[in-house]
């Protein structure tokens, strides 16, 4: 006698090659040290779109689709033997190795892990968890209190920035630095989760955020709301932020745009430094290199470049997801839709500012 | 009645317009706080020949010239009350308080100061130490021993570096970093200290240093001898030592070559730290900042500037100048010449690697 498999819903990507569609998919098994977890929601990012336009990240060996989908909140369904429990709210950090384990893993840090010594759920190389129910190793189930669970989407994305900052501040950390003023570059979701980070969280005295949108525009009036400054790219140009408003002690770039890369150093007040996040293409183009070298130099400047997070990351997410205040999640998440709607998930149209795909009711 | 002041030698330049001559000047009197040094010896290095180029630095307000030498030891010849002793060998920190003092002043940490809140001793603002007597507040004299005092003129640079080791080390602190292999830009007398250091001091396995010169070069003898790798640019430029060598953890610039700022991430493994400390003109040439940007995230690259160093930099210098062999330090000082000859110790011949004006016999 055979068995018929338990089959569910997923959405999936050819990357380069399509648009997130929903197919049915088996149902996993966990398998040992793991549990398996009932989907509820999983947030939409930038990166999703890079991976969907074929940008960024790469299908699992041996298929031609991607399961999308790496920001997740869902339930223990079955702990399988793991400390978890039945009921439980979790959510899943990204990382995984990609053969058994490596020292990346061992310690604790997959984010620190090089190309080949990890895979990516819903990035590169793993299916994500845009699924009805996922399997994960049980220590990469963060768990998250009920209460904070309708936004659990929101805590990878801010696990970026607590790695972000973390590494910021280690850079500063051989000599007194105060961080008053902050720049971050770009008003999509991740920048705006950590303009009201640094506001709300970190209390930075003044702070501001680059964008090129016309008023009147949702996260314009979100980044007033919050009580920082839009700087309008258009108007001011990043290297054009000193004379403008002020040289900040802290950049944090979120647009992916190769020049501010370089433009972040001249933002930044002497003992300043800049995080970059974003993963742009290849780009020539033409640089005052030797400025840009004595400016790092002769006022003690930081460039640091930050990917991914770890679980230390994701427990901190939580503890900072709990101090935002609700008007601001509220006004955030613009959109959170059933699978029936999903593709709506994926609109990158005016108004829309953060979505999820819901997989189950809360 | 009129008193005659006593006169002293010294060594001034005016910037940008002619070459280092002795001249006589009034010997200074220590005011409160302050110890009068007799000056022994004080090294030449790559700063000197930018101010006396005229592309760095600045002469004091009201001078038109500039008493060169930043990298000084010599003797306590009047405490003048404070707590020094008579006899005690130093060697005096260069950044000093434009102005009474300021909060980088007052916390130790001058070499955060930013532009306008410091002025540095020979280099910018000040006038340094190359004449037969200075004065210095006791706090900005680090005591050396007696035995290291001959070569105490080496603190000074090797204080640069240790101030860079720690700002870098700091900048990947926030994981397990391992530094295992090093690049240092430059085989000048600052890169070779720097080679030498982390040779013998912080034990790294295994380093590089990249140069320009044919064989035989004496400076191409002492990186082998110290078990480096010798990479001779003009073969293997900067962004191919990944593929002809290996990534490294950690890379020194010390050439202030601007594309080496730039060339410096390509020569990183993943999570590594370059630290710049050349000072270059503005220079605009290509970059692929696109590459570079996605660099840096991908791999969580880090690129940190830093510029002079504190007093605890110069006590670590210290500690560090008695554990570098006496066979090393005898091939890099290739000269210590007496008043009478100073103009040897300016000269840039193939050879000369460091040198040194001696004041007064030790």
């Amino acid at each position: 006698m055979g068995c018929v498999p338990v089959s569910m819903k997923a959405i999936a990507v050819e990357p380069g090659a399509g648009t997130p569609t929903v197919i049915d998919i088996p149902r996993p098994e966990p398998g040992p040290g793991e549990a398996l977890v009932r989907t509820l929601r999983v947030g939409v990012d930038g990166t999703d779109h890079e991976v969907i336009a074929g940008h960024h990240g790469d299908v699992p060996v041996g298929s031609d689709r991607l399961v999308l989908g790496h920001e997740a909140v869902g339930v223990v369904e079955d702990p399988n033997g793991t400390d978890l429990e039945d009921g439980q709210y979790v959510v899943p950090t990204v990382r995984r190795p990609p053969n058994g384990t490596n020292a990346y893993f061992d310690r604790g840090e997959p984010d620190m892990a090089p190309d080949g010594e990890y895979v990516e759920r819903g990035i590169v190389g793993a299916h994500g968890f845009m699924a009805e129910y996922i399997t994960s190793p049980a220590e990469s189930l963060v768990p998250i209190p009920e209460e904070l669970a309708p936004l659990g989407f929101l805590v990878e994305p801010i696990s970026i920035t607590e790695k972000a900052i973390e590494h910021a501040v280690a850079s500063r950390s051989a000599f007194e630095w105060e961080l008053e003023s902050a720049l971050v570059l770009g008003n999509g979701s991740l920048g705006l989760l950590t303009l009201a980070m640094l506001e709300t969280v970190f209390d930075v005295e003044r702070t501001y955020c680059l964008g090129r949108r016309d008023r009147p525009d949702p996260t314009i009036d979100l980044i007033e709301e919050l009580g920082a400054t839009y700087v309008d790219s258009r108007e001011t140009p990043v290297p054009e932020i000193p004379d403008t408003y002020e040289p900040v002690d802290f950049v944090y770039e979120a647009t992916g745009y190769a020049k501010h890369a370089v433009e972040t150093v001249d933002a930044l007040a002497p003992n300043g430094v800049g995080v970059l996040l974003g993963v742009p293409e290849p780009w020539t183009f033409e640089v005052d290199g030797g400025r840009l070298h004595r400016e790092l130099v002769l006022h003690n400047k930081a460039l640091v470049g930050t990917v991914n997070s770890h679980r230390g990351h994701f427990e901190s997410a939580i503890d900072t997801l709990s101090q935002l205040p609700a008007w601001f999640t509220d006004a955030l998440v613009t959109g959170v839709y059933g699978l029936e709607d999903a593709e709506a998930a994926f609109d990158t149209a005016d108004g829309v500012i953060k979505t999820a795909v819901e997989f189950d009711g809360i």
